[in-house]
């Protein structure tokens, strides 16, 4: 298997977990988003990807796109150790823990959407800044309150191992820390981020750990 | 099984497409989003989801949400017919398209995010219109690639029976005519909405065949 990753990607980074979780032994391509004008942009990673996103995931000569998918194909083709639970409704509840990180906060900051707001709609820096912490609070409001609405969460945010809800919310959590976003509000997610980078699988996939971090 | 749901809601569009073409009989219950300053924010919807997002499901009492986590909770429980394909890179396609959907453009696009552009920054009427059609055509690019990088199209978006993909493309597609964007450039797209408007599964869940409309 081989991982077309950037390090600071948090789409990546939640593969990165997910590999590292179940061991599975995978080369890392650096694809940096931002040097020689972009490297995702070129003809030869469209070749790769068509959609020139990061990350993607090669397996058996195939490639494949979406981090949410290589997370799912990651548990059909690995199942052990199980990172998602073995019953449909906590099934349903993972998930909607990481749509809740994939759909409502993440599309809405990444670097396309920045770069249509101050580029196109002019908009400055502040009103920027303000923008993506605006997401980041809708959206942990909205993940902690799913986490405490039942008695689903444990150690982690469903029960006392890591899924891939885990695998997502902490790279969320990462890029709040990044952009300077006060988390003092969601006590549960702060108490499963601490929990989560104890474990060398997290530890290991963060980006300042990355053989392409810069 | 209980739906909760609003006729004009993609996401909730999505599922009442899952649950025709599986034949589950399912109530369902509309939830307005305009009317009543929005019947998703009252304190009786937060009891059944607390992220007040439409859609819900309810089953043998317990609240679900996320439409994405919603369609893989019928796949898990009535899995015939299948959604999903049997090999396990076909289901990585699959879930690539829909979160191509469900990431890439229903986000950028859906009331929260018009609603801050318009209040909070001011964006007039015709710069949020720029906004919503350049969203559709970043994603429909994307998606129209998919479908043509390799052989997995048939006369659906995998193959030659429908999968959670033509789910979650036909109520985006939707979405894109009433907002009078213009898809000639999408062929392959156009192809696979006419093939599943012809089904009455798909028929039976456009926004203007449901109880709720208005």
């Amino acid at each position: 298997m081989k991982l077309y990753t950037y390090y600071r990607s948090s789409a990546a980074y939640r593969v990165r977990i997910a590999l590292n979780l179940k061991g599975i032994a995978c080369e890392q391509v650096g694809v940096h988003l931002v040097k020689d004008g972009g490297q995702h942009r070129t003809e030869a990673y469209a070749a790769i990807n068509p959609l020139r996103l990061v990350p993607s995931l090669e397996d058996g000569g195939r490639y494949m796109t979406q981090s949410l998918a290589l997370l799912e194909y990651l548990e059909d083709t690995h199942p052990t150790p199980p990172l998602l639970p073995a019953d449909a409704f906590g099934r349903a509840r993972v998930r909607a823990l990481c749509l809740s990180v994939a759909c409502e906060i993440h599309p809405l900051n990444n670097l396309r959407a920045l770069g249509y707001l101050t580029g196109t709609l002019g908009v400055d820096e502040d009103a920027k800044m303000a923008w993506y912490h605006h997401w980041i609070h809708e959206g942990f409001r909205a993940i902690e309150t799913l986490l405490t609405a039942d008695a689903g969460a444990g150690t982690f945010c469903h029960g006392d191992s890591p899924t891939l809800a885990d695998c997502c919310l902490v790279p969320q959590v990462y890029n709040a820390h990044r952009f300077g976003v006060d988390i003092g509000a969601y006590p549960t997610i702060r108490r499963i981020e601490a929990a989560c980078l104890a474990l060398p699988a997290f530890d290991a996939a963060r980006p300042e750990n990355q053989p392409d971090a810069d």
